[in-house]
């Protein structure tokens, strides 16, 4: 653990460069602040037979960050809490983390790590609400438009890639591997007025129902964007895509911010519609499948 | 998992009230921030067989509190991640983490719950800096009286006398179940001119020693208080106090400052030494024993 807590001293930092405190400093002027935390389980959430060490720490952290983009913020640093065999591969896992962070500008700020007969990362992340305040998931209106910021299912489709024999640098596995956390996005649709927002990480049907759920609407979906190499079943049951779904009063006003940014464009998907009880997609009722993480009965369409 | 996700919402509820969102929002007016993360295993820190599965949750949250304690922080809220095995009971880790949070004058604002095969509680906690900023850890200079919050090694002494068969609400039993974080103690401390501090979560040897190794300066310490039904190996090597350690340029205003606030006084345990390489106990060379949480081969006094 000595030796372990040492490559935790480089690895994590502490952003003021000085020797590691209880807990980390983030100075700045702040208003409003956003807290959650995401977790990865060995054996649950990353298969380690098929996958790096790396994946785990990494995943956990796209997971966290993603949660600020849906909400419209700007993260500001990490903490990773570390649960370990004592077999596993603590750099490597640590490594994956601070990956995940670099790849978005921010940093793991501090650190916890505990031996433990499972290994799992718990990643907090600390972020900052956009100027107009957080986008709320339960913001969405009848007559909203409905969006998404990338196609989607290319995650599970990856996954399966990997299970049928495909190597880790396979692009679909790649996709399945290394999720991007939308934040430019999310502080895109933010500043342009987005109602509701929420990350897709268990679906687009689970998440959209939540997203309809929390505003007390319902969904007319139609055209859902399908990752290449995946299949409508993968875009609406698969999750981990980290692509957010974005309402908006005002689709102009969101497509001119993404083009003015350089960002791909978002694709329609569908309007909010007033009537709680609907739920559907072209047409059809919208199936009810997702991603339930290791939970007994669960779909796993993967 | 969708009736503990129920149980969660109940239990979590965002500190705006509205519909569980990706990320909890915490108004304010913020220029330091803090941020860590404790996590806590069973079997690892909390004998699953001997104590409830609240005290997991219970005791991780109380370790993260007490880092924004040993800083001189206030607690704006904390996060929990919970991986659970499919036989846990998880409103009862919840409770212990809400328990905890109530205790303190803070709260829980969100959570993610994952099944896993082992059960662990990772909290992050979020804080403020005092108005000073943050003590730090490597602030001790050569002639700073030390002082600790409270008498050390009846949480080691309370874990015994349970595994001797004593009841949970034995009086030492509960002193081991429920530590308070020092956190009126920090900001008081740190308000009074505190040059470092550092909570007792590993046993004073171990966390005086990186008091000293943070500020390169050396340690004569004498008359260390042992709490009721504890021992002198308890106090040094026990851990997971929670009492802080805090090293101060001008005693006299940290004890009056304490006065003035009612609390229990500091308790003189020696002074800062110039020379790194000193580390004493009543004048001989002070044992480096501490709890290491699991560690192979790691000396476990308890």
């Amino acid at each position: 653990v000595e030796r372990i807590a040492a490559a935790l001293r480089v690895a994590f930092p502490q952003r003021s460069g000085e020797p590691l405190d209880d807990a980390a400093v983030i100075e700045g002027n702040f208003s409003s602040l956003l807290l959650c935390v995401d977790a990865a389980v060995e054996g649950v959430h990353v298969d380690v037979g098929r996958f790096p060490a790396g994946d785990l720490g990494f995943r956990a952290t796209v997971a966290a960050l993603s949660d600020l983009a849906a909400m419209g913020g700007r993260a500001l640093g990490v903490v990773v809490a570390i649960c370990a065999r004592a077999d596993a591969d603590v750099m490597e896992l640590e490594a994956g983390a601070i990956e995940a962070c670099v790849a978005s500008g921010c940093a793991v700020v501090g650190g916890n790590l505990s031996v433990a007969p499972t290994t799992s990362v718990a990643v907090s992340a600390l972020g900052e609400a956009p100027p107009g305040g957080a986008v709320r998931r339960g913001g969405a209106r009848a007559g909203d438009a409905l969006f998404v910021t990338g196609p989607l299912g290319g995650s599970a489709a990856g996954l399966r890639r990997r299970r049928d024999g495909a190597a880790l640098d396979d692009r679909l596995v790649a996709v399945h591997r290394r999720p991007v956390p939308r934040l430019h996005e999310g502080a895109l649709a933010a500043r342009s007025g987005a109602t509701a927002m929420i990350d897709v990480s268990d679906g687009l049907a689970r998440d959209a129902r939540r997203l309809a759920a929390a505003g007390e609407v319902g969904l007319e979906l139609r055209d859902v964007p399908v990752a290449e190499g995946a299949t409508l079943d993968d875009a609406l049951g698969g999750g981990e895509d980290y692509e957010l779904v974005i309402a908006h009063r005002e689709p102009a006003l969101l497509l001119a911010a993404f083009a003015d940014a350089g960002l791909r464009s978002p694709i329609a998907i569908g309007v909010v519609h007033g009537d709680p009880g609907v739920a559907r997609l072209d047409g059809s009722e919208l199936v009810d499948v997702g991603w339930r993480h290791g939970a007994p009965g669960a779909q796993e369409p993967r």
